[in-house]
């Protein structure tokens, strides 16, 4: 069975961090726009847990009111008594909260998790522990060694020479309680204690951190830029584009990690980025080609950002995808249509009609049939080569800006509809062999 | 577990139909330009079935060579030594091959289902009968009733006073052919005679027929045409907005049911659709309004013939989906530029230009939108009101017939714009709303 319960740990101190910290708590420190605290929160809502239970100690008082903002009704903050002991005492305080449930999910608010990290151990159902089994050399010298025998984790601690570590997030049982109060009697109040005592007497399983995924604990004040520098290049999708790989994503990256503080919503954002494809249109329609065309890169640049702010700040959701999907397309015909503007002054008036609308329909059907071969539950095709023919978003405004930056209109709308119509056609054409084979 | 492997008694010899058939196999009447045993195999594979064995006898020879063109290698027909004998006696043929099933499907020929009509009953994982427990009058006289007691079926016959009468499907379990022994050695060589004994003896569930699907029995001559209309009414769809459920539906199905037996390829038709599409468009930018309106609107009528021939001879899939759906896209484009160009000798040629990517945009957002909702998984909202709004395809269209007939491209434009602009506000809205309450 898959837990239903996460418990964080954000009670503790950190004085090797007091000086990012400013002596109040570590759980407290933003990356991204997120403490510490709500990433963790967020991070187990997001793998599907109904009910979060944060454990308080240290400045419990703003932690606390952090947590309690994040989603009421599913995650409340809890204090633990003497939290000044150990990690373990303050896992000891959420037995009363998890008593239903036969395993829960546990992490400490200080461990930084990339997006799909957490999946593979939710998805054991049976007592478990991430495991790093190739960590860095400072992850390693920092970390808590897992001794791992056949797939199962035996032993746990700082002082063990074995090669892998644990990334701080458990699968347990209600029993970790009982084996916590074992390691306690036997003077260790420790995490580490009441999980070393629980795997030497039950079966824990120790499961690997997935490929592509990463995970970093702040422990030091070089991990804040470090682990903000992970979160930053984690924003690049598999799905982008050559133009939005090496042209765009390094700046939006930087744009909506600066722009993070400001917690703004990823919704206004995509209103801001139609806003400036607006000024675009405008701009190309006057005839002012080169800074519009400036404009126009400037808002494929921008396209990237309210996506990175909702998954920067875990927030990212399906209607706000459906927002920013129709509010680009609405960009594009903005844009499109400034050109065609253009165009009308330096063509017969019927061409640039016909080469605008060709290729406005050319990029909503770029678009488009991405989502209808989803609908359709058809299999993706490969979408390398439509990068590589400028056939996305990304390469369809470069050729936009290029064109315009030169004072090319015309050519610029005849070479979108160009790249539309051989992307459509390689697209349709994965669909009709794929469809062949599957019959 | 689902039955894996179906099979169709086909070797009846049908006297009463003899002046339709002219003494041929009743199997190889056509309704929709695919004779009966053609439809009753792709009906059953439509529903998932793997494998599906043809029993033939009377005019073995012309019916077997259409089943073993279907689909080669998943149907096969087999021949029914002794069939004059009866029903049961052909079903008795099927032995040996579906003899590692636990359970499969029996269809008769020359009963023809409407689709979704076999769902349920190969969903049961039982032995099961279809029953529909309100036949009309015509079809209680000629059907075999059925008599039902807390929804299972216990006894089949013509004499029976009871309301319900079987469908002529069945799930079977393997000893229906002991029974059929059981029975023909008491003299009844039907195949109510073999299911009556089987239902004396074991439970048999009455699966009713799903509201909204229909089955009819081809007996008589009468039946015929009947059964032509149920297949014609039945190309409508759910989905249809009002302008092609009231204007569109009622001429292209009769249009499809007459092209029906050239067994035209649902993608051909497609592109033809395109062509015509793109005849409008030429027409509308020569300022032909009144031809080019009219073809316009033919475009509109034929748009639905692609799917309706698909649908009809159960050959729709996701590809040619797709693929339809690019090409009416393509069509809209090009009508849209048409009348684009043809406005631009009325109006500002900023203005005709700009309403024209406008419109454009507009009439591949509405389409795209919908999908986008799908790939996205999130609830489809309602399309009543935006079929009323002329927002779908087929009242784009008739804003553009319209618009075209009376000689105003540049209002038709504007109209385009706004009913998209409606629509697709209305869509967005329901979508943020739904997201608020699945939060």
């Amino acid at each position: 069975m898959r837990p239903r319960v996460g418990v964080v740990l954000a009670a503790g101190r950190s004085q090797r961090l007091s000086a990012v910290t400013r002596d109040g708590s570590k759980a407290l420190i933003r990356l991204g726009g997120v403490t510490l605290v709500e990433r963790a929160v967020r991070g187990l809502l997001v793998c599907g847990l109904e009910e979060v239970i944060v454990v308080v100690g240290y400045h419990a008082g703003p932690v606390a009111a952090i947590v309690n903002n994040v989603s009421p009704g599913r995650v409340r903050a809890i204090f633990a008594e003497g939290w000044e002991a150990g990690n373990g005492t303050s896992l000891a305080a959420a037995e009363p909260f998890v008593v239903d449930e036969e395993l829960f999910v546990l992490v400490t608010a200080d461990h930084v998790f990339g997006e799909g990290a957490l999946a593979g151990l939710m998805a054991v159902g049976d007592p478990a522990v991430l495991v790093d089994e190739a960590p860095g050399p400072d992850a390693w010298g920092a970390g808590t060694r897992v001794r791992l025998v056949d797939g199962m984790a035996l032993a746990f601690g700082k002082q063990l020479p074995d090669p892998s570590i644990d990334c701080g997030a458990f699968v347990l049982p209600h029993r970790i309680f009982e084996y916590q109060r074992m390691a306690a009697a036997a003077g260790d109040t420790s995490l580490a204690g009441a999980v070393t005592a629980l795997a030497a007497a039950e079966l824990l399983l120790a499961t690997p951190l997935s490929p592509g995924t990463w995970w970093h604990d702040v422990d030091t004040p070089a991990d804040v830029p470090l682990v903000r520098g992970l979160l930053r290049r984690s924003l690049k999708k598999e799905s982008d584009g050559p133009i939005s790989r090496r042209l765009n994503r390094p700046i939006s990256t930087r744009i909506s990690m600066a722009l993070a503080p400001l917690r703004l919503s990823p919704n206004l954002v995509s209103f801001l980025a139609l806003l400036l494809g607006a000024s675009a249109a405008l701009l190309l329609g006057l005839g002012y080609g080169i800074v519009g065309g400036i404009v126009v890169h400037l808002t494929s640049v921008i396209d990237g950002v309210d996506g990175e702010v909702a998954r920067l700040q875990l927030r990212a959701g399906p209607a706000g995808a459906f927002l920013d999907g129709l509010l680009d397309r609405m960009a594009d015909a903005a844009i499109l249509a400034g050109l065609g503007v253009w165009a009308l002054t330096e063509s017969t008036d019927a061409l640039a009609l016909i080469l605008t609308v060709g290729a406005t329909t050319g990029a909503m059907l770029s678009m488009a049939s991405k989502d209808r071969i989803a609908a359709l539950g058809l299999p993706p095709p490969p979408e390398q080569p439509m990068g590589y023919l400028l056939g996305g978003r990304d390469g369809r405004l470069l050729i936009v800006a290029v064109g315009a930056v030169v004072g090319q209109p015309l050519l610029a709308l005849g070479a979108v509809v160009l790249t539309s119509v051989v992307s459509l056609g390689l697209r349709a054409f994965f669909v009709w062999s794929g469809a062949g084979r599957s019959n």
